[in-house]
């Protein structure tokens, strides 16, 4: 052994693939009331895991899509996938949030479309889709299924709970509502309060789906329904995901094809065009308008303040150590919010931590390519505890 | 005469106002050739004018609209009238467009629906709308379009061209494209190039349109159309104009009426849904959804440095003094695009200011009440040339 060896870092080996993996279905059959007071019979919870459970039951990380996520975070379905789970880039063996240590779970929400109870699930009373019969959602709605889920798979606590967007409202509530439950919560790209602008743009999309006629008030047939109107909303949402300067470097003004032939037309002329399109129609295919009613209706309803009369008084109960993260071109969710709720944990007494990331990707930030975010989640979770 | 009546500034008397306007309409006759190479056999640019011309015919300040806007800019038609024209505040006897020094004049933009050609307008070889038959416009065209309505008046010049949005669009144009005829170049809130997140803001839009199953590839009967569409356009469009900060200000997420009884619901539940749908719903009542199709593409296509060059180029013979505005919260067209327009006039050699005001009303900030700006406009106007 020479000085250089015993001086250098532990070897970290290049982090691998979570792999093949294959969802799993909890069927809660005991009668649920959400917040509206509406009440289910039972719902199912389609989720994943990565990793092992420990014997002491004790080492699960929760991950939290989404509005337009699912339960396939990481690893694939079939060798033949084009592309793994939508945080493959964050998950796995050596990764930060690394599948050799931590048992990862991930669920598809209520009132989601993608295996989990929600309008698109039939109704037994009438042998249908429940259509907007179905109960209405909330954020609190959605964490208290997750705890069932983990009661049924036996965890004593989450080391973790991870999420951007609707997914660090869930981290929130659910520091919020099983406080003794949940170690470490870490918030991306999210808000305390749902803000007008967000809730504006969510009515345009919800606008665009119940006026289209294919929507027939909630009761279409599966795999029908107001595909325009979905895409419609799907395309201005997008928009809301990125930033501007990231639009400006990845299609600026460039045309698409052939386009001086074409200079002057209502057909795609720019790639960006061409790229909302895109983007519009490949959604319809994998998702269902009411859900996407209902998930952005949760979103709206979202104000920590005004549940629990303020910031401060609805994170009294937290005992999670809390590490929220901004990114510069997050418009959607931007810096100020996400400080905000570091802010009023420190005020409230809490351990919690801001970080803010210069990135020019907009929302997405916390989805994409990031070393210094690998390092902030992987320190975060695997440091001991302040 | 007392010292304090001495030394007093000459007494400004409170603004008046431009009171009952009518609209005029210059029909051309002769063949008008768009930038397309389509050619029209005449057209139609309805205006409105207020003040005087003096006896020179050099005193006239063309004031130029933005997507929506029309050439009723200030006055009213009558006198049950609740709103004046749509820069009334900025233009009026002793207001900062000074209708006792100026002869103002304002018109609908070629492609426009409010009585200027455009695609609902006749199509004499159909007896139908001209629909998407009509030719494709540009922001070059509706200059050139207004410079003939200007010859036809007998103006010599223009002592300034006035405009935001695509209104400053219009502005570079005119300065670029008749350096001799124009003294001062006025432009606020805009941009020399759309970017990419513009373009999709206004694919969106036109993508709302023309897949409602009512737009029928653009032959649909006045007052018929894509109602839908046209609305859900307006909608997205209108959360572009303002800004987070001044929605929050201004709704937050205030309830509608009796919300407690109607907490669940994808019906209005929030007051910014409803001012959104209002939005939409007098829009569809005002405005055609093919010249929606027709100015947006308008505005996509505005990129003066792509069509000279460079900006530098593009400005080469520009010779009028030009100020540009920029607002701090306007991020539909932000602070650095507008001041990026200064710099180039600059590097050109030209005369050129950029002005940035701190407001937080977003892209609308030039249409709403601001003495800051009435200031800067006032000032720019009315003194010597340097």
């Amino acid at each position: 052994m020479n000085d250089a060896e015993d001086i250098a870092p532990p070897a970290r080996s290049e982090p691998g693939e979570v792999g093949l993996v294959e969802p799993h279905d909890f069927v809660h059959r005991t009668p649920f009331t959400f917040e509206s007071g509406q009440v289910l019979p039972g719902f199912t919870l389609r989720y994943e895991t990565y990793g092992r459970l420990n014997a002491a039951r004790d080492n699960a990380i929760l991950i939290l899509h989404a509005l337009s996520g699912d339960h396939h975070c990481a690893g694939i379905h079939a060798l033949s996938d084009r592309k793994p789970g939508w945080w493959n880039n964050l998950i796995g063996p050596g990764k930060a949030v690394d599948t050799n240590k931590f048992f990862v779970l991930c669920a598809n929400v209520l009132g989601g479309c993608q295996g989990s109870s929600g309008p698109s699930s039939l109704n037994p009373g009438t042998g249908q889709p429940y259509g907007i019969a179905f109960p209405f959602v909330t954020v609190r709605d959605m964490v208290r299924a997750q705890k069932l889920l983990c009661d049924h798979l036996g965890l004593t606590c989450l080391q973790g709970v991870i999420g951007g967007s609707m997914g660090g409202m869930q981290v929130l509530q659910w520091g919020i509502e099983f406080p003794g439950f949940v170690r470490r919560m870490l918030a991306m790209a999210t808000t305390a309060r749902e803000s007008a602008q967000g809730i504006a743009f969510n009515e345009v999309g919800r606008q665009a789906i119940m006026q289209d006629p294919e929507w027939h008030g909630g009761a279409y047939a599966k795999g029908g329904g107001p595909r325009v109107g979905l895409a419609i909303a799907r395309m201005m949402a997008h928009i809301t995901y990125l930033s501007d300067a990231s639009m400006d470097q990845k299609f600026g003004r460039k045309k698409k094809g052939k386009a001086d032939n074409a200079a002057y037309t209502f057909d795609v002329q720019f790639e960006v065009e061409s790229y909302l399109r895109h983007q519009g129609a490949s959604f319809i295919n994998r998702f269902d308008a009411n859900s996407y009613l209902y998930i952005t209706r949760a979103i709206d309803h979202f104000d920590l303040a005004a549940a629990y009369g303020s910031l401060e008084q609805a994170f009294a109960p937290v005992q999670a150590e809390t590490l929220v993260v901004g990114f510069t071109s997050d418009w959607l969710f931007p810096p100020a919010q996400n400080r905000e709720i570091a802010l009023a944990l420190l005020r409230a007494g809490k351990r919690a931590t801001y970080a803010e990331l210069d990135t020019d990707l907009g929302h997405d930030s916390f989805l994409l390519e990031s070393p210094l975010l690998y390092n902030l989640v992987r320190d975060f979770l695997e440091r001991g505890s302040a």
